[in-house]
């Protein structure tokens, strides 16, 4: 199989897990005799380090040009008193309109071998497996007014929640397809006694429910679902919710289960290509120490393999590779358990390598 | 001392955890030879089915005339189907509106004793001591346009979030003033990556620190807050954000220690009359068993003692007392724990009671 991939290291620990995935693709190309182009871009900080601008043109060429895009993480404190269109998150958020991403998938597993790293107990969180359907390319993120004006006559500010409804029942309808190749039950949580937009959002579930009689439909409100998540996270399978709900949700659920270092996201589009990244940040305070963990952005590209390029079998090895490393005690110093054998960045990769 | 204090029993379990807490207040008015006017006046579902309205205007005329509010809960799916204006959350919102309400104040403690009963480690929860100050009149709750809408020609919905700069600065400084008392941290939430409202949210909250320079401030973007409540709940202090971010980290905050139905709530205006009430909601599936825990509620009038009434001793008092109950072992059914008492609602009222 012959496929191009935009590879975007972005800032901070990027480059390095990046680099990590890509030697485990390369080994994946070079067994299963596949040709993955790889097509470097620059995002972000280093972006605007660059050229001025945090996406620049050329980035969005290159990702329009191929089937799949790899990006590590964005952001770090040199950026952090730029104006606000230099920042390097609006790389991100830039990205995710040019290319219309607008469902992120973002499980969250519980690695029984990572167990102990969890903040939760161990009946709480053991089994859950859940994963967030977060809309990404609408909302209060995009909406206009976005602006300081004069409210009543006194300074103030105002920004948008909006949404048109084919932008809620693209999303919701992703969801659901998810959930019929799972266990078959939806969350979809919005403010639906607060919010206008929620309330049609609610609406807009109930009709595309319809089409998919076999998929079992809850509503739960955001408040009450950030409290669910913590108390009984196992109750869920699919959850399907607004972009900035989705923002606060799914980085609540990647803490559960203590195996925030392992966890990959896919952005999805209707006509492709997908992004896909860990969902973890650009952790500046470690970059360039051999020292991060590169298993979310190695099963990143495992992701990849099984979304966009319907490599079902690579994917798996990838996924039995890492399992198997774990299983072994390897451990970067991120998901330390007792007796494990602490290694750098280099070595995890290439013990998920060797186990190819 | 002489009081007038409105009491809004409300809903679900309501009536029930109210009925606890005044037979205390009436125990510490007899003891400490104080005298509390008690007015009864309806807010939420009952509201509704006797007047059509759930904030009726002499409900509104009662608060307004009492130096302190007692609120149980509201709510239920009896009238879930009800069309927005005559639901009892809107009763809620319209008398925080209407008493200006600004700020929400919302501890979390940890009680030793009740650890177990927490989804949370033990060492990640022990001594958790904090508190959300929530803007509780504007944002995207009060916000308009709240409307269904053509957006693009298309047919779509809006919501406005939407702060003058007076109304944050108040809520922050009023955070400021909790903060001094405490031990002087205050976290800032927003999402000022995103958000213009956010950005100006942060600038006040560095304006009013200049007042403060013994209160240390920190920002914290929203998403990060909601991860970090759970890997480290311990190293908050007070958190101060604006309303829709406060409700969802409120409750994220409510069920970190296991100790939801122990926790208490005050909402405070200008001038008050303030408004006290558990955080918990109106359990509708356990209404009427007298099995609802009323400590939440008892510790509201203990919060209502201190900081309408300044009545510091009387109010140790009523918390020493839950403390003493709590460690004879007297549970109820919400927080059970190994070889613990279980006792009715009814039960816990007179255990407290014996205790003052
Ligand atoms: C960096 C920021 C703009 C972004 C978001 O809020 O979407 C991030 O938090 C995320 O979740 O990818
Ligand atoms: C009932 C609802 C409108 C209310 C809110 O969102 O403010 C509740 O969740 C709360 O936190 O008091």
């Amino acid at each position: 199989m012959n496929k191009r991939i935009a590879v975007l290291p972005g800032d901070g620990i990027g480059p390095e897990i990046v680099a990590g995935a890509v030697r485990i693709l390369q080994t994946i190309e070079t067994l299963y005799g596949h040709q993955f182009e790889l097509t470097y871009a620059d995002i972000g900080g280093c972006a605007t380090d660059k050229t001025g601008t945090p996406l620049p043109n050329e980035t969005i060429t290159i990702c329009k040009n191929s089937d799949a895009i790899l990006l590590g993480a964005v952001g770090g404190p040199k950026w952090d008193s730029l104006p606000v269109e230099k920042r390097p998150e609006q790389g991100l958020l830039k990205i995710r309109k040019a290319l219309n991403l607008f469902a992120n998938l973002r499980p969250t597993t519980c690695y029984e071998s990572l167990a102990d790293s969890s903040p939760l107990k161990k009946d709480i969180i053991e089994g859950v497996d859940l994963i967030v359907v977060r809309e990404l390319t609408g909302g209060i993120y995009f909406g206009t007014p976005s602006e300081r004006r004069e409210i009543g006559g006194k300074p103030g500010a105002v920004d948008t929640l909006q949404y048109k409804n084919e932008e809620i029942e693209r999303v919701i309808e992703k969801a659901f397809e998810v959930a019929k190749t799972r266990s078959k039950k939806i969350t979809s949580v919005d403010k639906a006694n607060v919010l206008e937009t929620s309330r049609v959002w609610r609406e807009i579930a109930n009709q595309v429910a319809e089409k998919y009689p076999d998929v079992l439909l809850e509503h739960m409100l955001v408040d009450n679902a950030a409290m669910q998540l913590i108390r009984n996270p196992k109750q869920f399978d699919v959850i399907v919710t607004e972009n900035m709900f989705g923002d606060i949700l799914s980085d609540e659920a990647s803490v559960l289960t203590g195996s925030l270092g392992m966890l990959a996201s896919s952005s999805l589009s209707e006509e492709g290509p997908y992004l896909y990244e860990p969902i973890h940040g650009s952790a500046p305070d470690i970059a360039g120490e051999n020292i991060a963990n590169p298993l979310a952005t190695i099963l990143s590209t495992s992701m990849m393999l099984r979304l966009s390029f319907q490599l079902d079998k690579e994917a798996t090895v990838i996924e039995e590779a890492v399992n198997n490393v774990l299983n072994k005690g390897y451990r970067t110093r991120d998901i330390l358990s007792p007796n494990c054998k602490i290694v750098s960045t280099n070595e995890m990769v290439e013990a998920v390598n060797k186990e190819i």
